[in-house]
């Protein structure tokens, strides 16, 4: 089959080995799949990704020397059945899944394995007990959206309980919508959002956000400050910071940002007692200083990923209109520009979501 | 008044005027003041100290071009009442407090300030409605360990629900060992404490430690590993790291070491999903890999002082005995040796905790 493949740590399209269903595991045509900010790391910083999954003692570890078919996200049409599965699904149902294949004794994500070939490639292996239909109305695109919009279902579950508390989502790309959508969901808000780009700033509010937030032009925390100190409360004054009288509402912020210094900047913006997200993946070490963390008694919550319930209720809020995630979608693109999608997402202006069509030919195409 | 003061980033003996009870406020003559880790940290770093009062918003801001007299963790005897004061106790009752200055419009920390002198000096003026009165059977020099003891328990409390974790203090030093007697009163166990100095791991057995180790021989993570995970379950199968079959009990680390490297230190060796309570306090600009705990998905929570419930419950608990902390107390000294102290306190084989005695003149003693 042809595929966008990662080799020599660049992105090629060839023809690869079909993928070959084992038992339990069903063989699909990607339909569409996101192209994500992860894989663009990964592309960037290979070595550093490797190293950092075998030092967290995570499973799934690459060998960079050998081709890699990434691609995680995505919605898929059952093309034919392994040994020993139950096929209860049809062939040439649409499906989504947790980028998993389980095997008896191994396991491997789809799209981050020498094994198992991602959502670049026109087909993929995966898992028959981890197969979700997708309901006839909701749309192929928005189907695909379901893993990077359970990012944000998970990292809000993990945010533990929300009750008055105002959250501040700093950065817009697909991650950082994700958790505005889920905060939305919950009913939680006002929700501020803070990006650089107006056209991110611009998808933050078609899918939920109160109030979006330039920090070239105001301060994400100022505004924060506006929003959640009652009047007449003055925050930094000696009484109210020991917890005596009234209280500003709590803060709750998400890192959806990823790169060094970000961190830091939280340590230093957020209000005492907040809780912060950290939902952004940095690859490089970064500097910060914990002292700021001591005085503030700031908890930083690291998230990753989604449990199976997550991923399955996230598909079904897309289905049912509670999430409405189709403005994330800002171009598609056949098999052969698929590089040429992974440079202009580095560009936040221009792109916020690419789905690939592996199936077809084609540069990238606005939606 | 006699004390050892802070000016021009040293440690003097010297005279300073007698402070002077206002409303609400009580003269109190200092009977033992534990010497803490911050106030060497203070001095030791004091432009960086009063640089992230300020950044962190604290009310807590010193002129550091004008006398200090440190210590904050005491025992003292009322000598004398302001205006506007109640009277409840009598002239002579022992007492413990917080080390806050509430005026009506203004707090200071008793100890970290320019106006209000600590316990390093011969007499302080503290806050009425603050005072404990120490039960009769209580020595002073275990009373004085109220302060540092309810930090303990503030950082076991900040930790959140405690279930079938397995707690890690790592670094033995007061604050360590509070935890560890924290961990104990909470019931929680089995205990696993680390830190070099061989004096400092009997203290924490003393203290409660079931289970003490050399980080020089045995790597903490690896100890904590052979507790926490169930015969038979390997924690780093792959479906073990999926949540799916039996788990290893849950991690709670505790960062009482502070100094930088650390952090990254159990971002590498904690096990996934630990929660890290972080109350050492590393004055430096520290580096860390953000994707470390990503992976692992850890949570820090950052915590700071104590409540007041909590201060005068740690107070309860060493008076009828389920704290047994005087093990804390490796020396006292005079209000000429206190100096002394602090270069002896730097040096963890030698000293856990010494407790200053204003009163009168002398070296230091091993308790």
């Amino acid at each position: 089959m042809r595929a966008a493949v990662m080799r020599n740590k660049k992105l090629v399209i060839d023809s690869v080995a079909d993928p070959d269903p084992g038992p339990g595991q069903v063989l699909v045509k990607t339909l569409a799949c996101g192209i994500c900010g992860s894989d663009l790391h990964a592309l960037r910083y290979v070595d550093t990704f490797i190293d950092v999954q075998k030092r967290s003692g995570s499973p799934f570890v690459l060998d960079p020397g050998r081709d890699v078919v990434m691609g995680h996200e995505f919605c898929a049409e059952i093309l034919d059945f392994g040994p020993g599965t139950q096929r209860t699904l049809p062939i040439g149902a649409r499906v989504c899944s947790m980028p998993l294949t389980l095997g008896p004794t191994s396991l491997a994500t789809v799209g981050y394995s020498n094994d198992f070939p991602g959502g670049y490639g026109e087909r993929m292996v995966l898992t028959e007990m981890l197969l979700l239909p997708v309901p006839e109305a909701l749309p192929t695109q928005v189907a695909a959206l379901t893993e990077p919009m359970a990012v944000g279902m998970h990292a809000v579950a993990k945010a533990g309980p929300i009750g008055d508390d105002v959250p501040l989502v700093l950065g817009c790309g697909p991650i950082g919508l994700a958790v505005i959508a889920a905060l939305k969901l919950k009913g939680v808000g006002p929700v501020i959002a803070a990006d650089f780009s107006p056209r991110r700033r611009a998808l933050a509010e078609a899918i939920g956000a109160d109030i979006v937030v330039d920090p070239a032009a105001t301060s994400p925390y100022a505004r924060w400050e506006e929003v959640a100190v009652p009047p007449g409360v003055d925050p930094h004054s000696p009484l109210a910071l020991l917890g005596l009288g009234p209280q500003p509402r709590p803060g709750l912020i998400f890192e959806c940002v990823g790169v060094p210094g970000v961190l830091q900047q939280i340590l230093e913006g957020a209000p005492r007692q907040a809780r912060v997200v950290v939902v952004g993946v940095c690859m490089e070490t970064d500097r910060v200083e914990p002292s700021l963390g001591i005085n503030k008694e700031l908890n930083l919550q690291f998230v990753l990923g989604y449990t199976p319930d997550e991923f399955a209720a996230t598909l079904q809020a897309l289905a049912d209109g509670r999430i409405q995630a189709s403005p994330l979608v800002t171009g598609t693109v056949g098999i052969d520009g698929i590089p040429d999608a992974f440079e202009a997402l580095a560009r936040p202006e221009q792109h916020a979501k690419i789905l690939a069509e592996p199936w077809r030919e084609g540069g990238i195409a606005a939606s």
